[in-house]
């Protein structure tokens, strides 16, 4: 599919200043996301926003990214109903413990009292498995490989725009299987995926590892996430993906007879990703000017900005811009009453990875020039030449951000090795005065270390699932030797 | 973006014999759902479906379709909040009572009993409203033209899978105008939108038209349809376009200052097709086989089956099969351990249009067999023949499913001058039994009218917007001159 946003064809927003990152990290966030058209906080629902137009086109690049690798890998999108009966939470008792605090409840429908409430999804493993069990009888039935793109709701105290919203959109996995290695291949497969995604469309390098017991979603074995840093050195768990061993199998009666005739539960997966991904990509790439988008998951790539001060001027500069812009698929802002400055502010905003400026003067010397969002850098290019140098610089600057964004975790990423180390590393490190470090440290896989490092407001982000460092060591909290150091953070 | 429907790699399912469309209509149309892997009920969540793999295809083969027109139409993709204050209902009179039938209401949620209850949305003006009229200040922000892709929830006692669901996937447009013209262009744009989606897309004939006062959406000033007929010849309103004059303008209190500087109310328009697309779809053009699905939004567009008994031949045709279906785009049902004969059946009940059949004298001759599900006919073709054949053979398929359609409809509307007439036209065609019409009468647009032909269960479905008749006549209920001819059937 091409790449497809509009222009709007509405005029310019009166734009706000934004904040500076170095001032109030948090205040510069909510400028970036409000300035860039990204989103707005829907105060009269508590905890949601209205994702505008520009954060819906970005939500679309990514579904389609993600899209694409599922049905490469075999999985079918499907969709389950948003509500849920009441009962079902209650099946996997971990899972109605972990979400029953956040369920929003349907009790009245059509001028009546329901007999039994209707929660809405906070996520669909319940009612999934109650389809499975009628679907899944044999290992003929196996693998089930599904997906459904939906909102879900989740009643939160604190909320932030994309990072922690009460609805959200996502996209969940829900796979069956009938072993635990099968399973669990599939679980990492799907981790490696949104690993790529998240570093090769997102420029957000992640580190990949496996959830504390403490901190696993709610019924299932184990859980992997993927963790990004954002600039203020804060980690964010972009996306997460979880072995459920055979807790749902069990509790919803999802047997099937193995090849060997006997009748065994099967095996499940879940894994998700949600819009809290446009969050992240805004704390990791943006500035002070406002958004910046890599060119990957750009809707729009390119605008070429004509510049012209007389009539005369007007009909050829814009004859000439727009054919160049067809040549190179960019966008022309040819909005009349608006000065070519205030459109390239409107643009800058809007993270538009590069902006074209063509006036009288470069139709006569037969340039252009092209300037950049992430450097701010411009320069004058050879009309013929353009095609070539404005993909080379797109290029440039989908791998520039991504190295940038990596070199500041490896520049804020330490090691420690004692529990006050650690505390007094992330001690200062609050979300809105940035400072936040990545602490890699030895902690025991124990509900008690994570319960210590609770204290500081500090969690084990994941264990990587690539140990970078020195291998085994004492656990900081009880001394006790551990295979190797976990990831350390203070988180959104 | 390519077809990427991705073949289940889980076995045939149990299939069970599909009702006789003469024997059952309603039989049949839940037979085709089920078997052709569109959709089954949700029977523990009430009047809800879960929308299996080969229907939620379908349905993303029509997203693109229209997303694509709507993008090039210069509408941007939002995303507002699933819940809505129970008191912006009732801003709009005539929209809280045509809603507050049908509406779910979350009364707790976080544990605690909510001051205000939401509304899950059944529909999103109000919110819209709420939205408009923050952002609209001037002529300036007009027009706003925004599309949302959402799943919304009406309480309905009688559902009927993809027909008429408790919760159902749609697409809401919400546009607001400086000018009731401009509004009202918008309409009729999106209504032909609609019409050619149908038409082209589904080949699904459909007549555009405006409904009666009494049929139009609750606050519109007036409603705009298409209406299909289904094989039975009962109607299916397909989509809606509605003209909503100045009511949510002024229930919102959206207003903007003109270019003379007067305070003047928006002029609003909302429109909207949803998963019951899919419904009439399959009622178009399905038969006592399954699923006719029409090329263009057919996920899988062809099949090829290799037919081998040895284990010699296996190899070879396996390895012609993946070429030959390579070249032409289609997949290869390569699964072991089916016979062919299953392999032909479950294609033929999931409607994909053309199955290729390959055995080891196909290679001798080097020929192929092409199958195509609308007629059932096969016929040898040369495999260096196939591109152009299969081709023209989908072309062929896509515009005889359309006059087929089309055909039928017009074979199915009679012409009625008496109230009389009418009634023993469409007295006996009830749902489950056929033999429904399009009775093209002279009707007065007053509710009392629509009233008379309640009593026999038929409605005026609209009022063409192109008098393919005779022009002005007598109303059959009050005897006044009427400019035109309405279509009165019974109806989904």
């Amino acid at each position: 599919m091409p790449h497809y946003a509009t222009l709007e064809i509405t005029p310019l927003m009166a734009e706000s200043p934004i904040t500076a990152r170095a001032q109030d990290f948090a205040a510069w966030y909510q400028d970036v996301v409000l300035q860039g058209d990204m989103a707005e906080p829907a105060e009269i629902v508590k905890g949601c926003m209205v994702i505008k137009p520009n954060g819906y086109a970005v939500w679309e690049v990514l579904q389609r990214e993600l899209d694409t690798r599922f049905k490469a890998s075999n999985h079918q999108n499907v969709y389950f109903p948003l509500l849920i009966p009441q009962s079902f939470l209650r099946k996997e008792a971990e899972h109605v413990e972990g979400f029953a605090p956040e369920l929003a409840v349907v009790t009245i429908a059509g001028g009546k009292e329901l007999e039994e409430p209707y929660v809405i999804r906070p996520t669909s493993e319940t009612i999934v498995g109650h389809f499975f069990a009628k679907w899944i009888h044999s290992w003929r039935d196996l693998p089930m490989l599904l997906n459904q793109w939906a909102n879900v709701v989740r009643w939160e105290l604190r909320t932030r725009m994309f990072l922690r919203t009460t609805e959200f959109l996502w996209q969940e996995g829900h796979t069956a299987h009938s072993t635990h290695e099968e399973a669990l291949e599939e679980v990492l497969r799907i981790l490696d995926l949104y690993a790529e995604v998240a570093e090769d469309i997102m420029a957000m390098p992640v580190i990949k590892g496996v959830k504390t017991r403490a901190e696993k979603f709610a019924g299932a074995e184990r859980s992997y996430s993927i963790e990004a840093m954002m600039q203020n050195g804060l980690a964010l768990q972009a996306g997460t993906s979880h072995d459920l061993g055979q807790n749902f199998g069990k509790a919803f009666d999802v047997q099937f007879q193995s090849k060997e005739g006997q009748l065994e539960y099967v095996w499940q997966t879940s894994w998700g990703v949600s819009t809290r991904l446009i969050g992240g990509l805004i704390m990791t790439h943006s500035d002070d000017k406002g958004l910046v988008l890599p060119p990957k998951l750009a809707p729009i790539r390119t605008v070429l900005v004509p510049i012209y001060r007389k009539d005369e001027e007007r009909a050829q500069v814009l004859e000439a811009a727009h054919r160049i812009a067809k040549d190179v698929g960019a966008k022309v802002d040819d909005r009349d009453g608006q000065s070519p400055g205030a459109k390239f502010f409107h643009w800058e905003r809007r993270g538009v990875p590069t902006v074209l400026e063509l006036g009288p003067r470069d139709l006569a010397s037969g340039k252009i020039v092209l300037k950049r969002r992430d450097t701010g850098v411009k320069e004058p290019v050879d009309q013929t030449a353009l095609p070539g140098r404005l993909a080379a610089t797109l290029t440039d600057i989908q791998s520039s951000l991504f190295t940038r964004a990596k070199e500041r975790m490896k520049a804020n990423t330490v090691l420690a090795n004692s529990i006050e180390e650690v505390e007094s590393i992330l001690r200062d490190a609050t979300a809105e005065k940035g400072g936040g470090q990545f602490v890699m440290a030895h902690i025991k896989d124990d509900p008690n270390c994570d319960a210590r490092l609770k204290e500081f407001k500090a969690t084990v982000r994941n264990i990587p699932l690539v140990d970078e460092y020195d291998g085994p060591g004492k656990c900081i909290v009880t001394g006790e030797t551990v295979p190797q150091r976990a990831v350390i953070a203070k988180a959104y």
